[in-house]
């Protein structure tokens, strides 16, 4: 960069570049869905100045189409995007190794670098921020979060003036799906899986979004950029979706409440409180109301309130549509170190995930007198306040569901509770233990 | 500005500024709601190189309070502004005039600006952006649409890899709180507003919210950031939410729909439709569940979809938070050229309120045979679709209303059936007229 790039509405600023604007070269890393829709919006595009030169694949030969202009130059071989004049490196492919090695040499070979890769970011995006700093370089990572979503710009732009404590959002699309779907069809968890799967809505190995890792890397993304805070993927307690039953909705209903997989995080003086898990929703919450396979981010900040960005948050176009915003902003900025990492995370607290709320407590038992004293008397001597119990009629005796609510308390004082009430032998499962929020 | 500007974060790069972070200082002009919160955040928030130092307004005397600085300078007079060392100019004291004079002698005197007038910037932004790029200096404007809602930097930037061609949002918190009052209780029109005056929600002169004039300056705001359009606020057609009756939430319901003010641009080729005014809209879209005094824009673009951006519209925090974060990206951008404005609207196009929809004809009739024979007649030799009629039970047969829809077809053909519709001698009042989105 230093210098070369100059986008067309800056071209009268400055006077160095009286010149007319020069190209931006740009070189995408993985032509799979998301790599094949930026090439598609960057040749599509009137009126930019962003020139793909190369693309980079395994098996180039089987990958090459014929759309795109022949200057293009396709390749197996990093080193030669690296020792071109390609200024911004556009990484697509995913994955952790090579990736992290090849970001880390286009830096340093004076490349800036977009990524929409969320596992490398939110395990070592200070350290590549750190490296581009002092390259003079920028490392974008817009599409990591909420693909097309642009939430990453609106924390850390928008609502820069604000002082946000909490952030609060639906991350995954597979999870919102086969909830959807649980709740639409009345069907069990695992028939919305594989029809979830068959639809091309979740992976074959579903674990990395049913368990909530996908959204907790995404949120440690959000809680370094919105709450500028340093935290783990790792040390972010993630809690799967898979035990949520069709009656819990119909119970969540009766309560005003859908359910959804909730990604949290929670500055409250020198504690972070962060856990993504699914939870009841009030209806009433722009939360409850997200659709498919849309995301929604909620920043809840100490002066202006509750701000709401919703959209697609995967797909190929969407996505690419972040990368491309992300090129842009590299190439107006013409400059270095104003990277959304750029800031060092302010705070380093301590990670819980101990949140104080409501409880949704769903019990499946063996029937007989005497079960709601023996429960009521292990919460009150936890000191917890029980808020309603509700039973739906016509269930089978053997197979009991029904619902206990709590009064607002710790999380970890229900935690307590239940260590003693799951040793109780009219429990078919364990306790569903959900947060109403 | 010219360099002497350098945010912490900043202050790594580059090399010149080692010596560490320069201060940014800031004048405020005007100390009314959003003028004071402005003060109040920088006072309160630490850590940032922001520093107040001058506070404009008339009457000093009385408007001085004694939780800002002592080093704060209070004056009545603009050209002590001027001629200070200030890098910023905050302008949040309203109005076109001495507004504008100001504003363009402080980008002339070398400062950049940050304004939340709306009027100003719907009228003149291009020419004050043009003198700010000539200067070198930016003119920031987030806060002149939808306050808290980061939706300008929203557009500009995190949608910048997109290709909008449709905007619709809740851009006036006046009209959705009546409009909701008059929804939740059932209230005349008249009623609704003059609960809204007494809370503080309406102004004592309504016309400007009402007849939709200030959503319209909005979306002017909005078509030039986001679609690229260069839109006079003078053409975009405005009409009033005065003829909303609550016997109209009573139908709309009945049709899923809720009726809310609606402003809407969206590009056609060549010519791009642009109106502010009430419309149904259908309960699953975003746009209805916008509560009380809330915004809401919705934009659509040809790669990304749908975007949603929402939260408080207005109020001195929220409205301050945007003009925080403005300054905050002046400061760190330590260079010129990059406002939002900085391109120039690429489009001119022809500007339609012409749209095409399903319609709601909502009529109020002295009761007679051969009415429907009458309307169906006109409608059917204009060559427009009945979708249904509807009429509730139980009204006076000399204040009856009843409703009417259109399957989807041009508004200007709906006008012409209208203004043979309306001379006809059963009509009590002239039919209300709205689209279905």
């Amino acid at each position: 960069m230093t210098g070369r790039l100059n986008s067309t509405s800056d071209s009268s600023a400055g006077g160095a570049h009286k010149d007319g604007a020069k190209n931006c070269n740009v070189a995408l890393i993985g032509f799979g869905t998301v790599g094949s829709s930026v090439a598609k919006i960057l040749c599509e595009r009137a009126n930019t100045h962003l020139r793909l030169t190369h693309v980079l694949n395994r098996n180039v030969a089987r990958k090459k189409v014929d759309w795109l202009p022949s200057s293009v130059q396709w390749t197996e071989n990093i080193d030669d995007v690296l020792s071109s004049d390609v200024d911004v490196v556009v990484e697509v492919m995913g994955g952790l190794q090579p990736t992290e090695d090849w970001i880390r040499r286009a830096l340093a070979a004076g490349k800036s670098v977009v990524t929409a890769n969320k596992q490398l970011i939110a395990r070592c995006g200070p350290e590549l921020t750190g490296l581009a700093r002092r390259m003079n370089q920028q490392i974008q990572f817009g599409a990591s979060v909420a693909g097309g979503v642009p939430v990453i710009s609106g924390l850390h732009e928008g609502l820069a003036g604000d002082e946000l404590f909490k952030i609060q959002g639906i991350l995954n699309g597979t999870c919102n799906y086969i909830l959807s779907q649980i709740e639409a069809n009345g069907v069990p968890f695992a028939t919305a899986l594989r029809e979830a799967q068959k639809l091309g809505f979740a992976e074959a190995d579903p674990t990395e979004d049913i368990d909530g890792l996908d959204a907790r890397a995404k949120l440690a993304i959000l809680a370094r950029v919105g709450l500028h805070c340093n935290v783990r993927p790792e040390s972010i307690v993630a809690r799967s979706i898979s035990a949520i039953d069709s009656v819990d909705f119909e119970y969540a209903n009766q309560l005003g409440c859908t359910i959804r997989q909730i990604s949290w995080a929670e500055l409250r003086g020198d504690e972070l409180f962060a856990a993504v898990q699914p939870a009841l929703v009030e209806l009433s919450s722009p939360l409850s109301r997200v659709e498919g396979s849309r995301n929604l981010v909620m920043a809840t900040g100490t002066y202006g309130g509750e701000t709401v960005f919703g959209g697609h948050g995967a797909g190929g176009h969407p996505t690419a549509v972040a990368v491309v915003s992300d090129i842009l902003a590299i190439a107006r900025s013409r400059q270095t170190g104003t990277s959304y990492a750029g800031q060092p995370p302010e705070k380093n607290p301590t990670v819980t995930s101990d949140y104080t709320a409501k409880h949704y407590l769903r019990f499946l038992v063996k029937d007989r007198p005497g079960i709601i004293a023996s429960l009521s008397t292990i919460l009150a001597h936890c000191g917890i306040n029980i808020d309603a119990v509700v039973q739906k009629p016509g269930c089978p005796k053997s197979h009991l569901p029904f619902l206990i609510t709590l009064e607002e308390c710790k999380a970890s004082l229900v935690e307590q509770a239940l260590q003693q009430i799951d040793k109780l032998d009219f429990l078919v499962h364990p306790c569903l233990h959900l947060p109403i929020i």
